[in-house]
Order: structure tokens, then sequence, then C-alpha cells
């Protein structure tokens, strides 16, 4: 078996997510269907993925990995100047429709596994905050906001929600999971007039928490809450229905980390002897 | 009768181009449309742009303007804390369609005329040159070029076609009109890995021109032609077989530029004497 990893890309706005789901387009559904015709394996092949956005959330740096039987990737078509993995990239990216995009295919390193070996992910978010200064090639990846927000009492807002935390106030619930994340950056810019942009970084993130730490942080902006409001929220880990969960367009996954090659089969032995307790 | 400036962007991709034509998608038939219904105006309103895109070109800073009798302009829907454009800008705004995006809307200083006024137009064009770098946000204003491109012969290419000429070899004929223009700047810039950029700018346009010159530059990129084969096709004044026309969804309308406001009466004067010559 060769497990290869897939550095992705897409615009999420015409796709009902990564996963999977009969008669609906997803991303998962459109690479299931190229790489198993690329094969040519009898069995649609299975891709993991690092983080499995929801329906019109993008990605620029999304991960995946696929696992091929031996012959199947002895199979492929090579061709003299490239790698296999190569004309595989090539090949997918003839077959994609053009809203994913292929970063690169690779064989991936021993104990790699795209979704348990990851560090940590990176979001985007973008919100327009004046419609005059709203890019028409930038709005299927911004979220307009009717009133002007405080980016700086914004900023000082998410700063106090990083750390490790029972984010259990800004996830969907779901039976049995935890809720503890590291949240490792969290931030607020204004990167130009009328836009501003989050970027929050997590080990993991549960579902929808992005979208909810956006929602925790918008009425501070407008001056509706105080600054500690989220931090307030966070600390009663229960849902506050002043928190909106943001829209998914203005989302954008940007980064996925990894341990270097050499420490990958540790932890995955480590991963495993965990997640068997 | 009072003439409004509006500042206006979109996203061209699903347009038929700018200039309205029967049973098609135009940014110019939407606008009419909208600001049709908004002012109530008898008869559909007349609308001049800077400069009339393609079908699927984009733009950033277009520029147009509308003449409105002056108790249609009375009846506007003003309200205390803005003036009647800013009210008209924010109808407009949730009226017209997500890609089309409206910057501003103003009274036109006395002499102004969008298209007669301008003194320059900056287009930009994106080409990825390498796939693994396609942004898939980015993916519906870059065209993807399959083989690498050298963007400093490219760049010493573009450059020799500056100044003024006739552009007869750059433009689709149309019978009695000039294609003398005066071309300001072309250059080339890798902006990033896989990624190239283009700037023209031009008094004025002629039709296709810039997916044109465009076009003429590949070929040196490519190492196909040397760098002087733009410049020999500019001296031959006839279309060249080798310089194709561009797809069009790399192209960007970015700026228009004018002359001062207490500059236009005066120029408008002399535009219209030699026009009627």
């Amino acid at each position: 078996m060769i497990r290869l990893r897939l550095d992705l890309g897409y615009d999420g706005t015409d796709f009902s997510g990564w996963a999977s789901q009969p008669g609906l387009r997803t991303v998962q559904g459109e690479l299931t269907a190229a790489l198993t015709t690329i094969t040519r394996s009898p069995e649609p092949v299975v891709i993991t993925c690092a983080g499995r956005t929801d329906a019109g959330v993008h990605a620029r740096g999304q991960v995946a990995h696929v696992d091929l039987p031996d012959e199947l990737y002895a199979a492929l078509p090579g061709r003299s100047d490239r790698t296999p993995e190569a004309a595989l990239a090539k090949r997918l990216r003839s077959l994609l429709p053009s809203d994913v995009t292929v970063r690169s295919v690779t064989i991936a390193p021993e104990g790699f596994d795209a979704r348990f070996s990851a560090l940590s992910r990176r979001y985007r978010y973008v919100i327009c905050d004046n419609p005059a200064y709203l890019d028409p090639l930038r709005v299927r990846e911004t979220v307009v906001h009717p009133r002007a927000l405080g980016e700086v009492l914004m900023g000082e807002a998410s700063g106090r929600l990083t750390g490790l935390h029972d984010f259990a106030a800004f996830c969907r619930r779901r039976e049995g999971a935890s809720t503890v994340r590291s949240l490792l950056q969290y931030d607020w810019t204004r990167v130009g007039p009328g836009i501003l942009e989050a970027t929050v970084v997590a080990d993991a993130f549960c579902h929808s928490m992005v979208r909810s730490l956006v929602g925790a942080v918008v009425p501070v902006g407008e001056g509706r809450e105080p600054v500690d409001f989220p931090a307030e929220v966070l600390t009663a880990r229960v849902r506050d229905p002043r928190v909106k969960v943001m829209p998914p367009h203005g989302l954008v996954l940007e980064e996925v980390t990894y341990p270097p090659d050499s420490e990958l089969a540790a932890r995955a032995a480590e991963a495993r002897a965990y997640r068997s307790l």
C-alpha cells in the first residue's frame, strides 16, 4: 500500500462542503470520482482530509491523503520526464472542475495521516464593513457587514480567547466529543479601507467553531458588547444567543501544519495507543 | 438635468460584457434596469461608461455617468443623514446582483463625461504559468498557461511598444476608426511563484487591444519569438496570425483617470469642437 499526500484548494461557493453526501456536489465527491477514474481502482478510493470544511467554506491549504494498493500505484500513467505522483497531479488537474486546484501530489512520509498528524490549522475570515470598498472580485470570499466595526476592540477581545480551553460555548454539541482545544492565535487586522481580516489558528477546531469565534467578537466591534464579552461566553461554556454563527463564505482554510517527517512515525504510534485507551 | 458619476466594479464571469444586448445578461443592462427602477424614470436611463469591456472581462475601476432630469433627481429618496447620491448608491447596492459593486455615486463636475473626459485607462492581466500555484479563489481572474514564461524577456518586449503609435496590428478593424493610441505603460512582473501580472495603461484602447498586446508578448516569454517580435508586428501595422487574442477572464479594468475638475469644462468644449470638425 502506498499513501499519497494531496495538497489542494477550492472555491467552496458551489460545493456542499468537503464531505461526500449522496446527490450533492462536494469536494470529496469530485476528488473521489477523479482519483478512482485515474487509478482505475475497482472500488471508490477513500480520501481523508485535515479539515472537513462546511458548505460554502473555501480552502487554499487543504491537505488530504489516499491509500493506493501497490499494483494500482505501479500502473499509474508515469512519463519518462515526471514521477508517477507528478503525472497523477497533472491528470487530476485536467479531470477536476475549475473550482478545485491541485497544489501537489507526493508520496506521504512514513506514519503520515492528513487528519491525525496535523499540528495546527490556520483559517482566515474576511469582513467588509463598508460596501464602498467591496472588491467585485472578492465578493465570493467576503462577508459584508452593514455597520462599521472597531478592529482594535475586536483584536483585544479575540486575544483574550487564546490558550487551552473548553470551547463548548463555540461548538455545535456532539455526543461524547471533547470540545477542549488549544487556540494558538486569534487576531484582527484592518488590511485596507473597509476590509477586516481575522487569523485563527488552533491545534484543531470543532464544528462551526471559527464562525462562532468571529460571531462572538463582531458585537464587540459594533460597540454592542464589552471587550470581555467573548471571554465571558467562553467561561460560561454554553452557547449564547448573542453569538451568531457567521456565514461560511468569509472563511478560508489557509494552512495545515505537520511535524517534521522524522517525528511522524513515533507520533502515529503514540496516537494509536492513545485512541485505543 | 443633473449628471451623476458612478464608480463601479464587476466580476465579468457571468456577464456578456458591458454593453446592453437584447436577451443577454450585461452590466449596462443590469445597471439600467436598477437605475430606471430607483429613479422611477418613465424611459430607461442612458448610461455611458469609460471602458466598454468585452464578455468575461472584469472591472474594479469602471466609471460611468447618467443624466437625470431635475424632477427625478429632486424626487430621489434622500434621508436626513445622507445625500440623495449616497441614498442612491445604497439603493443600487441592494438592487444590483452580487457580481456588481458600487464604489460611489456623486454629482459629476461641470463638463464631466465618463468616456470623453478620461485621460487614461489602466488594465491588469494575470497569467499563471505553473498550475501548482493557481489560487483557487483567483481562478475566475487568472489565465492558466501550460508552459513556463520568462517574465524578464516579456518585460523587455512590452517596454518596446510604449509611445504614440498606430496599433492597427493589435486592433480589431473598424471602418473609419483611428487605431492611433498612446501606450503609456506596459510592463510585466512576477508577483509570486507561478503568477505573472501585466500593467497596461493607455489614453484609450481599441477593441481587443489589451488582449492582443498580451498575446504578442507571450510567445516571447515562451522563447518561441525574439524580444523584438511584438515591436515588429506593431511596425507592420497588420494583424499577425502568431499574435493570439488572449482569453478575456485574465483582464481587469483597474482604473480610469480624469483631469482636475477645474479643467473639465474647457476640455469638453475643446473635444466638442474637435469632434465637429
